[in-house]
Formats: structure tokens, sequence, C-alpha cells
């Protein structure tokens, strides 16, 4: 899709979300509005789309039963992957989806979720809401027609299921490995084959063998996929998911609509479902991962030869598409500044701290 | 201060929140309350005191200006470290502090901010939120006629200012330490001598030589002490300090009161600043170390052999304090395993993931 359209499309579409409040309603100080939004993610996430849904409940708690907004799961209303063009053009108000799934309209849209190497959980938060890039991604989004919050952050990932050790670079040429994204950019110069292959496929292709390889989430999303049984080596981290954000997009002419009240209501509930989306999958990970390593998964690590390359790669990607994509050079800068600085710091206490916890159990 | 006068004292003073109420107003579903919040913190600290302060604007703006809290600094109205019993006894309705400093009062509280060798901040956010520690901490909290709520953390702290190095368990002996808390019983344990000494004359203690070390928080708040000038090593970790978390505590009989819209309000409004007071602790903390360490300041580490030393006195000081309270032993017992499940999983993605990142730079 082009920048160009999708922001026509947009301005097109703007109207239609206006018929969401009755023109006499406008007068009063909280007029009854009902919403719809449009998750990317099923109803058996219950992390992430049972956080949405619990949000929708808090704004309805917080304005007296009075602004409703209803979740959708991904596929019912939109396709996933097209979300965040339905709120441009207004056919619902609000998504709930990872930015980087539609880093192919814009890779600027990437440093919502995250970058490969990039910011763990508790830097991201930080970024976004005190360093500066709540600003840049507002104006940026702006463009877009959409207002953005943070809505959830999984933590570092897991590097997938593979059905062979994969210990130096040359071990990555030709795998057919099920990865997108960025990431998937970095391991096809080391001549492996990125796949794009659904969900529901992904088993049945690695048992065959169609695929070597297939990442996804963290342990407590991945065991209900069961990969483990026909590729049995998963590796840690995910280090093009250090600390990935999910957000919440609203269409600003929806937005602007809402009484300040209601406004509040909204960005209030989304910090609430910020935090409880990453509690649970830290308090669930734990157990899901034995689980795993139970039912015949065993654990491995890339190298540091592979994370040394990748990381390189990483940066040149950087450079390349900020060379390509002067919005995603504008926020580039600042972030990287970001990210150096604050590494420099978890390193000191954070790092050390957690180094220790881990060497005594 | 005793347990059982402590619960009289909020007994007897139960009533005195009802006034808060106009007997008029009970009858409406929207009628205006005001409410006064003691905190511990000075209004030095933006962080902490400036995030409850917007924390109850925020209140404001969801109830249309009709629930209204005022944020006092600590000492203005309530001494900081008696806020807890303000909020008993219905001086005020509401604090914000760090249930730590009331460990001398019941050692369970403590679970509340963080123990020794403890959970880091998004382990501490996981536990209360969806490991089960609400429900533990709130049915022991109610024993006090409080209801509590997370509000915000410092994320790992550092050890504080030494005069001198300390590298073995030997240099502890004799070593006058500000430090308090169990942290303290644990340090006097290996024969320091810890200091209680306002915050105001330590830097005099530490240049006339009356003391050795102090220990704050991190370098964005330790920064505006100047300690760095006169006691140059800065170590780290804070091991006492691995994620400690600041709390709101309010009233049970006041909460109670509350329109259900209201409670909600207040509720999710904690989130937000939950999220903004790590935000902005972990966006200011780099720079801040920076300037301290161009000031003079030098970064050290604690010694592996004191680490593992402090860790076993510390599980030892568990197990002390679990015999002797039933309130403690009932959740420390599930705590541990938290920690050590968690322990185990951030080890595996999260761990490798930063001290990669912190090698590469």
């Amino acid at each position: 899709m082009q920048r160009r359209s999708f922001i026509k499309n947009a301005a097109l579409g703007a109207t239609a979300s206006l018929g969401a409040i009755a023109a006499p309603a406008l007068a009063q100080s909280t007029p009854t509005i009902n919403w719809r939004l449009a998750s990317s993610f099923p109803k058996s996430l219950d992390t992430i789309f049972g956080g949405s849904e619990r949000m929708c409940k808090r704004i309805s708690e917080l304005t007296g039963g009075k602004f409703n907004i209803r979740a959708f799961p991904g596929g019912e209303i939109v396709p996933p992957f097209e979300v965040m063009g339905a709120v441009q053009n207004g056919t619902v108000e609000m998504a709930h989806t990872v930015s980087q799934y539609f880093s192919g309209v814009d890779s600027a849209f990437t440093f919502d979720s995250g970058l490969p190497f990039g910011l763990n959980s508790r830097q991201q938060t930080a970024w976004f809401e005190k360093g500066g890039g709540k600003e840049l991604l507002r104006e940026f989004f702006k463009e877009y027609g959409i207002i953005n919050f943070m809505g959830g952050n999984t933590g570092t990932q897991m590097g997938g299921f593979f059905r062979k050790e994969i210990n130096t670079v040359a071990d990555i040429n030709g795998l057919k490995f099920r990865i997108g994204g960025m990431a998937g950019r970095i391991f096809e110069k080391l001549g492996a084959v990125p796949q794009q292959i659904p969900a529901g496929d992904v088993y049945s292709a690695l048992e065959k063998g169609t695929i070597d390889a297939a990442e996804f989430v963290g342990p407590f999303d991945d065991e209900k996929l069961g990969f483990n049984k026909v590729a049995p080596y998963y590796y840690a981290p995910g280090w093009w998911d250090a600390g990935p954000q999910e957000s919440f997009y609203v269409g600003i002419k929806a937005w602007d609509q809402l009484p300040k009240e209601y406004q509040a209501a909204l960005e209030t509930a989304t910090y609430e479902t910020h935090v409880q989306i990453q509690a649970q999958y830290d308090a669930a990970n734990p157990a899901a991962l034995a689980r795993i390593l139970k039912n015949g998964g065993q654990l491995r690590w890339f190298s540091k030869e592979i994370m040394e390359e990748c990381y390189k790669l990483s940066n040149e990607l950087f450079l390349t598409e900020a060379e390509r994509n002067p919005r995603f050079k504008k926020i580039l800068d600042p972030w990287l500044r970001f990210r150096d600085d604050s590494n420099q710091w978890f390193s000191v206490a954070e790092g050390p701290m957690q180094n220790f916890l881990a060497s005594v159990k």
C-alpha cells in the first residue's frame, strides 16, 4: 500500500466515524457513544485480546456506562493485518495491534513496537512516555490520521523452534524460517529464506520439513502451537523482539469528537491494560516454559558469532532505511541515543542484579 | 508501634473519614468528594511526589471535577514515616509511600515494596497483578483497615556512596553505613553499624567521617544530594532494592463510601501513575549517572564474595522472620516460589538479550 493512497483513503473515510455520535448527543456533556475496536489478535490470546476486552469494560465503568467500545477478534470484522487502514478510513474507531505488521506501509511504524536489538520493555515504555518517543510517534501517526497509545508488551520473546541446531552463521544459509519484517530481511542476508505461512499451517510445514524453523512469541503463546513436538530446539533470545510493544490506535476524527472526560477515560485505561498485559505474560511464561521443556523442547541460545553478525546487519539495515525514508531517520537518531544511554545504565545496576540472581538459582 | 494498638487506633478514627462526604451528596450518583493524600516524599522528588499530583489531577478529570484529592508532601500535614497510621485512623483518606518504612510495625509490610535480593520491577508488578500477590497483600492490609494499590517503582537502586573501597566481607566490619530495614540487619551481621541519620545531615556526616557510607535511591535522586563530592565510590547494585515498589494506601472505610465510578477512576489512575513514575526514573537515570561520574563519582560493584554472603544472610533472615511472624510466612512461601520461577525464565531470554546489548556498547 502506498502512503499517499493510504492517507487519501483516510480523508475520504473520515466522515464515516461521525456517525458514531448522534447529533443531539453532542450537546450533552455525557452522550452515549458506541465504538468498535478491531484487534489483530485471536480470542484465544487471553493476554492481548482479553486485555483489550477488559479495557473496554473499564472505560464503560469510568463513564457510567455511557462510552462503550466493543472489541472484535482479528478477522471478525477486519482482517488482522488491515486494522490500521480500518482506523484510518473510519470503518472502526479503534484498533489493537503491533505496529511492526505495517512496516511495509512505512518503515517508521516499526518504532512503536520495536526494532531488532531494540529496547527492552521497560526501556520502550520509558522512551515512549518520558524519553521523547510519544511526541515523535504522535507527530508521525498524525500523518495517518491516528493517535497512538501504549497497549501492552510481551517482554523479550523467544527465537522460535528449530528442527536442527544452528551453531554458526554458516548454518543459517538455506534455512527456511517462518519470520517476517526487518528480522526476515536480516536472516535473508545470511542466506536464509524467510517464509510467510498462515499460523494454522505452520505445524504441518514444520513436521514435513517444508520449513526448518518458525518463531512466534514466548512460552505462554508458543506452547499452544505445539511446535516443540516437531522442532525440538527452542532458541533464545528473540533478538528482533527485545521488548515488542502492542498499541492502541484511535482515529483522530473520532478522538476529537469525544468529550474530554471520555478522552481521559480511554487514555487512562490504556495504561492499566499496558501494565496488565505485560504482567500476565511475565506471570504465565515461567510455567509454560517448564511444560515445553518437559514435553521435548530443548533450550538453545544463539551463539555469540550469530548475535554479533545479526547485530551488525541490523545497524546496516537501520542506515539503509534512514537513507530511504526521512520519517524513519527522524525517529532513528534520537532513538539510537536513547538506546545506547539506557543500555549503559541498565548494565550498572539492573543487569548485574539479574545476573547474580540467575547465578544463585 | 504495636500491631494491636495500630488497629485499635484505626477503629477509633474510622468515623473521621465519613465527614468527607456530605450526607445529601450520598444520595447523588456523582457527589462532590474531597480527599487528602499524605505523601512520604518531598516536593523536590518530581518523580514520586509529582507523580501523585498528576494522579490527583487525572482522577478529577475522570470524574468531571467532582472527586478531588489534594496531595501533601511528606511532613506538611503528616510526618513522612507516619502516613500509614494517618490512613488507618482516618486523619487522611490516602497515602503514597513505601511499605518498607513500616516493616518495624509488621515485617509482612515489606512484601508490598520488596525484600533484599527480591523481585525486579517487572517481576514485582507481575507478582502483584497476576501472580497472586495482590490477593495476599490485600488480605494482609485489610487487617490494618487499608486497601493497597501499586504506585510506581524505581527499578534496581544503587548501593550508595562509600568513602573507601569495600572489596571483601571483612571490609564491611566496623563500617558506619546509613542504611535501614532488613538490609541494615544484614549489614549488622557482618559487623557494620547501621545508622539512622536525617537526610539533611548525611552530607556533613559523610564529609566529617562520622559515617563511612550512605545509600539513597539511584542516580537521578542521588545526584541532588551531592554525596559523590565527599564519598566518591558509587557502588552497585543496591541488592536490598532490586525493584522497590511505591504504593498508594486508601482507608477501607473511605473507599467503601466512594461511588463505583469514583473507585474505578482512582484504581485506573494508579496504574497510569505506576507506569509514569518508573518511566521517568528510567528516562532520567542515564544522564544523571553520567553527571555523577563526571563530577568525581567512581563506579564500583559489590564483589561476588560480598553478594553471596549477603544473599545467604538474607535467606536466613527471611526464615527467622517467618518463624517469628505467621503473616510474613504466609506471603513468603509463595513469594519465594514466584521469585525462583521468574528468575529462571528471565535468565533464558531477557537476561541474555540485555547482556549482549551491554557487551556491544
